[in-house]
């Protein structure tokens, strides 16, 4: 009886109270992005859209960074291109590390009109890169925040691309110039941010990371499958360019320049969700990774 | 040619200097635990693991941490030794999230004898508790660390377990006193750190996180299982202390205040192994967690 009373007399003082009714809880962070408009939201190009096809019907798909690896995502490019990746695997699941899919046998020779190696695009200058800093320390870089999908981190001049959940890098031996994009991995764990600026990021999973994340774990050295069996196949990788329309993704980022993204960031920082009773009081680059949504049709 | 002979010359070259033959690269991260005195190890008390053993002869080891939660580590012990959790079920798994386990039906009632709601049990004073910092900014505290097997921080003279993958916390309501410990959940992505100080952190998976990270994710609201057929059954979960020697698994961790551990630490902020070519200069208290290892027999 107590409660019920209770609770009347909150419904009353509410409905009594225009200030309380015209100043409602501030709008949780999911919420801010449901409402973002159309404004706030940039499409990804679909030459930068990179589409695996797993056995299974199983689809991943990945927005290319070439403002962080130019010279790598033009080589993925060709290599969708040449089909070159299709009926290669998934070869390596490492819990808490990386899913890495490419040429398990390292036999497949490269097409013979494209680099047999790349040189090293670990970081770049921050000159010249749209980066919207946040606010918020970090324990590696100077700065970190966004550069247009991706998650970006600065210090002394340079930029790069952070190594995140979801995050897409290019598998390479110990010598710098031996990754050629043959070998591409995308991150399933704890953020690995000791491999920042040791190897080249060359994009990020938009849709299906949880597939790549509930595979089964390799039991060899680093994860690899220890069976060739266990390998999943991939069916087809292509960009989203070079597929049908109708069977072509497309999809939208929330911009970090938009105000949407700084109200997001900010009620994250600032919840006030009934749920949480202590406000984390700040946001690191991981937890700050641009929202994507399939493009509204 | 050229390649050759310039190998040629670099091994000339190592022969003739004792120098360099002497003074060995410093060890990796990996080579240093490995190379642990048996003194910098700690064996956790039988007491003290959660053995959760799934459908399929999957088993989880979760290692509890009174010094953060001695209620509900209380709790969770009292429910393991009525079999409470027995017969019960997986039934949530969000990707880049958690995966949950208890009673997915909410109708099981807890033991009568049992307090049927628990204090939060947040944070606790810092004073007292054996607490190594490491020498790194963090985004979120004034300082991260260890304490025990467990990553930690602490700000303004309060101190938690921090929100790492692996983490194991207590699911609640809005109503921060309806933790029970009826519901559990471990971390499977990018460490949730809006979640410190808002949930009980009452453990850290110490062997079979990869078993919860790699079960088909749910489809309904908040990754839970649409269909109760996809639950994965909990055969049973008892404290290691409660099962036949020959059944009881034993795990010890490397003690933060040990030598070695430090080394590992500055071998991970520094490294010089030659894969990396940029040390990380610092390292991440969710990147810091105690290493643990089966106890030798």
């Amino acid at each position: 009886m107590r409660r019920s009373s209770a609770l009347v007399c909150a419904l009353a003082a509410l409905l009594s109270s225009p200030a309380v009714l015209a100043d409602p809880p501030p709008a949780g962070p999911a919420a801010i992005v449901t409402a973002a408009p159309a404004a706030d939201w940039a499409t990804f190009d679909a030459n930068d859209l990179l589409v695996m096809d797993l056995a299974g019907g199983r689809r991943v798909v990945i927005a290319l960074a070439p403002d962080f690896a130019p010279a790598h995502v033009a080589n993925i490019r060709a290599l969708a291109r040449a089909h070159w990746y299709d009926g290669l695997s998934v070869e390596r699941v490492q819990d808490d590390y990386v899913t890495q899919w490419g040429d398990p046998d390292g036999k497949k020779p490269l097409p013979p009109e494209l680099p047999q190696k790349l040189a090293p695009e670990y970081d770049r200058p921050a000159a010249g890169l749209a980066f919207t800093p946040l606010p918020y320390r970090d324990t590696y870089a100077d700065q970190t925040g966004a550069a247009g999908a991706f998650p970006a981190a600065e210090s002394g001049g340079a930029a790069w691309a952070v190594h995140c959940y979801g995050s897409v890098g290019v598998g390479r031996d110990l010598n710098p110039d031996t990754g050629t994009s043959a070998e591409l991995y995308a991150v399933i764990g704890q953020s690995p941010r000791g491999l920042d600026r040791n190897i080249a990021v060359v994009g990020r999973v938009l849709s299906g990371v949880d597939i790549l994340a509930s595979l089964p774990r390799g039991t060899a050295d680093m994860g690899f499958y220890a069976d060739a069996g266990q390998r999943i196949a991939i069916v087809q990788e292509r960009l989203a360019a070079d597929l049908p329309a109708n069977d072509r993704p497309s999809y939208q980022y929330l911009k970090p320049s938009s105000a949407s993204y700084a109200a997001w960031i900010a009620a994250k920082a600032h919840r006030q969700d009934t749920f949480f009773l202590r406000a984390p009081g700040a946001v690191d680059v991981c937890n700050a990774i641009p929202p994507v949504r399939p493009t509204p049709r």
